[in-house]
């Protein structure tokens, strides 16, 4: 258990994500930093703001120059930004104090780490949309084959009415729909250049100063916000919304799954994980894993929201705590983006437990049905008391609420009559499901 | 000090938001809840699933009749939801058990308290919007009144550059309009129907089920959302993400105006909260409870995010736990809106306080201009590192910093080539800010 | 719903806690504030700091007042603390400007709200500790009673090795002990003084401060800290710890009610919530709102544990922050030993339904217990692999493993012999769960 | 940025505690729970209940045997828990199938891994407390240095009073003197042995279960807690809570020191962070980080307080939910007592802007003096109110208090009689602070 399970050479197949992490290593975050810095020099250039030939000799080292991030971490320890020391390893490298004068013309350190992390964000959110978009693909699958296999609902643990396993499967999708809807708005928040200055008014720029920021934008393929936002961090906040939303829809597939794969019911089988000293053992560990990321996430993304009460034009309080929330934010987030795909892929419905459950308490979850069924002849308040009174018959005596509903109520075919009225819209709503899926990826 | 101060007698002027408290009232929930049952019956009885005449009754009566919240409060106990007290409220009211009977006819109690939710929530997003459209004018008006008025930004607390507060005043708005941009999909999210019967198969209706819940949307002007959502909360999600976020951008404003207005700085007067003991104090009393309930709502909009993972159809835990913390959330969201307005009126700058404080510390603050001043004939490494040796002279002996550069890099008219380069795009900035504000009013 | 459900007249019944309720309402607060005022005129009337008949006068008024909270709202409003207003009421009311003169003599509005609120604590505290050693013995006694009821145990879900019922009660009641031996610990943070005037220097009291605030504590029944706390929010922290630990403890109790009570497994009956639209419901109400509740505490927790970050000698903004968390997360504890006592108490075992569960799936429970049995005879991880593949067998045949295991190693009783390894110290543990509350309680 | 700064080779000198991180290396817990291990197998052999010479072998073999962790990874992704995956390694390596078939007898994998994390906990408690121990010793002596230096006292961020900077310092060590005092309290609740077999009964030991579980705590240096603990948390809560509010403490600190350097106020210097393009910057950089890590502890602490909510016998959900909370935890409060120790190491108060300060505002600080001072001769509320005034004069004409005070009420040497006022005890409770640290050393 190192500081994050992630990163952990023992936990990392259960936690991890090689992809997301990939993209938070020290590596990538210097690599990020020297690029934004070499395209700033580049469009500098352009603008005629520094000398061409020193924004060509910056931009081409930029993307040469091998920087150790552990040589940098003393100076990052005293300054709490990485820049300072970044910038003077890459001078001393470069070997040039002529044009390397010109490098990080006017920005600060803030500019560069936020735009770093835009291009990170950026296949980041590649990476989640396209897992989601498998994950999509596989409950709509997984919905199509079920659509109509009849299963238990359950509300508060109870019995409650018939419905589907795909219902059940398409109703884990619909959140997700919603969350893949907001992709863009998250994107237009985050994948945006951070270009403002020692304090926000590009003063060291002079008038070319917004040009350089839009010209930095288009070169490095994100947004130009049009105004400083060091210390405006709506855009972290939306993303840590947007995770935590997501996070819990995935987290409530890990809870059904649970749910579902306990022993005793069985409806579905999950996962294999097994116990030092119990044979029989085939534990849903990856849906237990989804539940804790989902957890985790949300207390992260909690984090994040309180860190935009960021002080004045740059509050290394509140920004380093989106440091210590952010990267692990991303990590698990990706993590369970690849754990709900495990899990969906892994799922054996089995349709007689299903079956079975349906039945079990006496077919008492047939309750309502037969409450409407009899209303079309008593009063619905009378024949809601009447079903009500049968249930408890059944409970006490063992009996089944067909039988005792064929005794009082002769003349019905009522497992027929019932089974007809229970399902409902369920076959219909899974195949709504799976339709919206598939006309989205068309 | 009650369960929660919005509700107090003596702490609600400070906490309270009497607009968005009557949303949350025991008597607008029931009344909400007998508005959604009116209106179910009323397209019930159009699509002859339930009796015209009986239709008819209850859509009048549920306006009608008048339903004491307490007594329905013995049975909410027991059952967790009050509709089925509701229900057995309005009917023994209602004195008509033939019409009656169809009353709730195939809804189950979180459909139609989902609903009326939603018909709770429209107008206050109204008013959240039109509380923050007027915030969003008297920022405008504050950002374009001290467009150019000079003033020290700061970074960690410490004079960084020159920034105007006018773009101050931007920076506190520039969010604002981020989120104001997210209403739509907060509207889209959760101004919906819920209508899925029992447990999310709308069976009890029968196949006119799915053209109920259309009609009753269309009835209610809330959307279709086509679908049970009955245990998918991914829009209370977005609703909690938006107003975390929004609370952290106005919390943002808060600690900036105790930072400014702070003994001993001074640049912004707020406030004048008395003290029991301290004859001379006017506390920035709005302001600090601007930025405890940013806190409150980030720590409750955490518990809805967590309250996603519902399990199974209905999960009374998770259930509950929206209930616990939404009215409070949707409150506290409304109160930070009136108190930010508050603040915002309150606010009195005062240009000789910023400008005195501008040229404190010897005028550092220039040290960044000055760099780059020096940098048009020193390479700028060198132009720093002589600029960091004025500044610590000017710490040691208490000279100004002008004065030594006038003494080591003479013939130039410092204070005016300082000034003229330290305020960068400051005024342009703020004054962008005020013509988007007024370009989304016009 | 309104701000909070503690207070609704409709959910009042599910979440309110009446006594704990009295203790923060907002007369509540006033008269302790009174009290306080009261108190300390009549120590400094005592030291002779002020006049004695002025102390007399001002502690008799302080008895015999009544003063509206909803008049002094609107001043609070503006001073962010009712005292002001409290105090000219008070004098307002008494009509005694001489003897009123010395009223709040060298105080500040905190230390009568601090020391205020300590004294409503304080049978706050009584009241928990009272219905934790009632839920305590309640549970010792389902413990008893059913300490070698077995039933199964499970670990992710999954059947584990056999327990007794007793021993799952008991498990619930361990963590009870824990948190009741932590109260003195509580009472110790939060029963003090607060008397530090202004700004935590007592120098309006002259040299007799110290002995003022240590005579305060006396006659309040307080314990003096002997410095000031007022920006130490340390004993908050502490109580705020304290409560989300507690609430998590009880949580547990109600996520395994909701689990063993869930149909299909049925191994214990809690509730009877009835539901709108289905006859046959019994659903776990109030476990459910038991897990809401711990939840709803651990987050406000974190708020009053964040709000320690309190700026220099006082801070509004933290301090707001607890005003706004601590009476609901207080009403919400309380609420929550009230719903343990009664989940506790209605809970009905099925001792046929966990006997039935033990042996479903075909008696896989067993397998540790027949490994270690074989263990005798063969090298465990061959036993161990043998039981698996014996598992895997009755999986996928349907037969028993112990038939399996007569099959393969005949000669042993084996339902009689694994029966007997199966519960371990279950009985025992359940029972040193019982002696030690009762011992307590001796 | 990595999944946590504290691993980060660029960001570890700024978040990283090397010495608590090394308790929480794979490696260190691959070697803790082989030490457990080993442990069990000795006393099981002591006991007779395997045979000596097999846990002979065990013993000493896993004190020898080297194990990779990457190489557990695959299998413990697997299964959730590294232990089966251990056990397999560690039986292939030691070659020797007799003795090894008694390694984790009767235990399970969460038996030695909440084992030997306790006995991780213990040294870091030790580290913790020794570090606390120095930053108090590190506080007292800057008290005592400092304890009639006067300065102002603020409240609301307001000038409130005259205190002295040991007051201030003193009032950052009265909370830590708290928590200090809690190390027993957490120290008995996690540093446990945990020994319940598979599912809590010890039933795979027969009857010398409960004797195997107290000699392996007294063989670890651990205590016996007498039953299971698998799904009572209470201890990890207990663990959590503390650090939460020990982090807000020094959270405070932080607080502080970020308030008092300020430009513009610069009563304290602290630290040097250097900017990428300013050079006049000193950002006081371990102040911040010392904030975020606050909040980011006490976010951390909310999610081991809901992993509380374990269900059943054990929990992968929830226990997960641990792991992925509490390594950093640990890492975040290790690192947070160095940077505490660090920034008052660190810390250089300025006498003379202190001095400056309590005059700024034209004295206004020393109205509440000024009021009990004139309330020797005039009923209070009128001394109040004609200070008020005063005050108000003061502020619109830039008088000082002192001379309006002189001119209305003269004969009076103001300045010194104030000056004598003001203090209060403020010397006296530094020096108390002092007293009270040095004696629980001697």
């Amino acid at each position: 258990m190192p500081a994050a399970p992630a990163d952990s050479a023992l936990y990392g197949a259960l936690f991890g994500d090689p992809e997301t992490a990939r993209l938070f290593s020290d590596t990538a975050e210097v690599r990020a930093m020297l690029l934004v810095e070499g395209a700033l020099a580049r469009v500098q250039g352009a603008l005629g703001l520094i000398p061409a030939e020193a924004a060509a000799f910056i931009d081409r080292s930029a993307q040469e120059v091998q920087i150790d991030p552990a040589g940098l971490a003393a100076e990052t320890g005293r300054n709490g930004v990485p820049v300072p020391a970044l910038l003077a390893a890459f001078r001393k490298e470069a070997q040039a104090p002529g044009p390397m004068q010109y490098l990080h013309w006017g920005a600060t350190s803030q500019d560069i780490m936020d735009t770093a992390l835009a291009l990170r964000l950026r296949p980041m959110l590649v990476l989640w949309e396209k897992r989601l978009d498998a994950l999509l693909s596989r409950l709509a699958d997984l919905a199509h084959a079920h659509a109509a296999q009849p299963m238990a609902a359950r509300t508060y643990g109870q019995f409650a009415t018939p419905t589907s396993f795909g219902t059940v499967v398409a109703g884990w999708g619909w959140p997700l729909l919603h969350w893949k809807a907001q992709f863009a708005a998250v994107r237009s928040a985050v994948l945006k250049v951070s270009l403002s200055g020692a304090a926000g008014t590009l003063s060291a720029m002079g008038p070319l100063g917004p040009q350089v920021r839009a010209d930095l934008a288009a070169a490095l393929g994100l947004a130009d916000p049009g105004h400083s936002w060091h210390s405006d961090r709506s855009s972290v906040a939306q993303l840590a919304g947007f995770a935590a939303g997501l996070a819990g829809s995935l987290g409530k597939l890990g809870e059904d799954v649970l749910a579902l794969s306990q022993s005793g019911l069985s409806e579905v089988r999950s996962g294999g994980g097994g116990s030092s000293t119990m044979p029989q053992k085939q534990n849903p560990v990856e849906a237990s894993a989804l539940v804790a990321l989902a957890r985790h996430v949300v207390g992260l993304a909690g984090l994040l929201q309180g860190s935009e009460l960021h002080r004045q034009q740059r509050d290394g309080a509140a920004w380093f705590g989106e440091w210590l929330a952010l990267p692990q934010l991303c990590l698990s987030m990706g993590r369970m983006l690849m754990l709900a795909d495990e899990v969906v892929e892994g799922l054996r419905p089995d349709p007689d437990a299903m079956a079975r459950l349906l039945e079990d308490g006496q077919g008492l979850i047939h309750a309502e049905a037969l409450t409407f069924a009899l209303a079309e002849t008593l009063q619905r308040p009378e024949a809601a008391a009447r079903v009500k009174a049968l249930c408890d018959e059944a409970r006490s005596t063992g009996a089944t609420l067909t039988a005792l509903a064929a005794r009082d109520f002769p003349g019905t075919d009522w497992p027929t009559v019932l089974a007809a009225r229970g399902m409902g819209v369920a076959e219909a709503e899974a195949l709504n499901f799976v339709a919206q899926v598939r006309s989205a990826k068309g």
